[in-house]
């Protein structure tokens, strides 16, 4: 087992109705203006927009709020944000939403910390980030476990750059997770969140490190219980305990636990995909489903224990007549899961095209991006990106 | 799954030779003048005290000792550390060793935070405690979870009473945890601590309460992974791979991971465990093993689909004629596993021999401690209690 740090402050208040003490909860932890940021304005139809902000007002505490953000959320939104926490003067960021939005906050809260940082900085790994505002969520997608995480992922909508940033100052203060909220979610919302809860187990899975078995069977029961209530949430969308495992393992899921004693994980498929969410706009999700089957063959042969095991303890495949039967078939098993989560397997069924160029202008932004190289499971370099994205499609 | 609340703010820095480096860390926690605090000696003997004095001193701080910290820890020496915090103007507590010591640490670090503080008091459950000083550790016995944990268990020793007192706010600042500093422990140290690990889970994980997937997941692969390195480690204790499995698992299954969606847990053997420890001394690990069977033959038909669901996920268990007789062979498999790491089934084999009037005694006492009541898988009286006690002599 590889050493490791850990570290996860963020106090998660998970069950029904935990939202209405939201005000009570930042006032506990010192908040005094409190910016309240959210995405699409599915939390103002809904009503808990309203009702968050009672609560805030209930505690004595005053609060603004700044809507808008998108999916890959924009470095114009967060310099927006920052500009208005400046004139406001505020001390707290309470995102309402999924990964976009806590992510925006995120990004305005190292903005706000740190007043003279251009913060696309620390996206392009020019600078380390000195402090941050203290940020929390009321969590409505489960998916991206940026409420529990060190993570950060922008993009810059001028130069269609997605870029993240990870520093463990950025974990939250605090997560409100309640289940209910995410029973609206139309169907594609809530399986892209699923394969996305996915991936961040199968990107610290698939490594060539040494032994880490109680993290293995994390991982391994983690990716079981996922595939598992997806199914059961595309017939029973409101299947409160399905909406409840799905929401907890997202948070378990990227928060570190399951890549404890790991070589710091593969991540490939992320880096590659970050350049499709930078150049197309897809869903985070989606697109890393539209990856993996063909990263996963790409690469399997390298990392063969790793897949054999992935087949036989997460897929449930019969031992093949060799390991390399067996892998395969363990990576066919989840190709047919994503489809059958109504997941696309490839570029095309993402709906994208990319031409050659294209290719090649995402492939070498994503080894720019990560020093010229990517992975764990096999090393790819630039010449490697191109390939997948070309057989992906 | 029911709501919970779930913090672990403990930053976690695990592998080899990361005691090194305490020094430097404790000085970015902003720790100044430092007491060690440790046990038997071990540490002295090994050289471990020494390097850990260099490092503080090379980090520019200032520290003093106090040792002779006894399994069971005992209220008199948390005094006598509370005196010496007081005279030397402590403000940060470093435990070497494991839960006695780590506990120890916590109940200083409460007189100390409240100096007007009687800290028998809060063991007593007359109050909770405001304020505590910061606590880390160097692990070096893996068992009790106390590294990451918010528990504290002290033994009066001169009533004789061993009471807990647990409070999030004495979850330690940091831990170090080298899995070698673990491999010169006994065998019977080994195995008592692998013990007290998978009582931490299973106290959990048999509840009456509703659905909680990843958590048994995460429970079940937490005890096979336990169960398998710690017959590892009977044959071959410098195996640093299970060394680090078994240290992980001590930590994950007592900070509340394996707890999450539960209704709060059983914690009935755990209960009557502490009437031995204060009565007779015992190890913590063995007292709860020669509990453990008597226990769950007791309560087990109020708790069938849970008893099943172990036998089945974590003992292996083929499925029998009927529910009930699943269930048994699951609670023989684990009786038998207990027996074969070396440690008691029975009060007998713990080499005690309690009077009923013993008996009476500490089931008046337990009763008292948790206001007439403990258990989940099925609640417990007084009366229970001690017929527990007389069916496990």
């Amino acid at each position: 087992m590889y050493g490791f740090e850990y570290t996860t402050p963020t106090k998660v208040f998970f069950g029904p109705g935990t939202e209405e003490k939201v005000g009570q909860i930042l006032r506990e932890y010192g908040a005094s203006r409190v910016l309240i940021h959210y995405g699409s304005g599915s939390c103002v139809r809904s009503g808990l927009l309203d009702r968050v902000i009672a609560s805030v007002e209930d505690a004595g505490l005053w609060c603004c709020q700044l809507g808008g953000v998108v999916p890959n959320p924009h470095l114009g939104k967060v310099r927006e944000g920052i500009d208005l926490g400046k004139r406001e003067r505020i001390d707290f960021i309470l995102a309402i939403g999924g990964g976009s939005v806590i992510d925006s906050a995120k990004a305005i809260a190292y903005g706000l910390a740190e007043p003279d940082l251009d913060v696309w900085e620390l996206f392009e790994k020019k600078r380390k980030a000195k402090a941050i505002l203290p940020v929390a969520s009321i969590l409505t997608i489960s998916a991206s476990g940026s409420e529990t995480s060190n993570s950060c992922v922008i993009t810059n909508e001028e130069t269609g750059e997605k870029r993240s940033y990870n520093d463990n100052i950025a974990r939250p203060a605090f997560a409100i997770m309640d289940p209910e909220l995410t029973m609206t979610l139309p169907d594609y919302q809530t399986q892209s969140g699923c394969a996305d809860i996915m991936m961040h187990t199968l990107e610290r899975y698939f490594t060539r490190s040494g032994s880490m078995e109680l993290t293995d069977a994390i991982a391994e029961g983690l990716l079981r219980t996922v595939m598992k209530h997806a199914l059961i949430l595309r017939e029973d969308p409101s299947n409160y305990d399905s909406r409840a495992e799905v929401m907890w393992a997202g948070s378990l899921s990227h928060n570190g636990l399951t890549g404890c004693g790991n070589d710091g994980g593969d991540f490939a498929c992320h880096g590659l995909e970050h350049e499709l969410g930078g150049m197309f706009d897809v869903t985070h999700g989606a697109g890393l489903t539209a990856l993996w089957p063909t990263w996963a063959r790409y690469v399997y042969r390298d990392c063969l224990p790793r897949f054999v095991r992935f087949a036989r303890n997460v897929m449930d495949i019969a031992p093949g007549a060799s390991e390399e039967e067996t892998a395969l078939a363990g990576i066919d098993a989840l190709e047919a899961f994503f489809r059958q989560i109504g997941m696309p397997v490839t570029l095309k069924e993402l709906g994208i095209d990319p031409s050659e160029e294209e290719i090649l202008k995402m492939a070498a932004s994503c080894a720019r991006a990560n020093g010229g190289r990517k992975g764990s499971a096999r090393v790819l370099f630039e010449e490697d990106m191109a390939e997948i994205y070309r057989r992906a499609r």
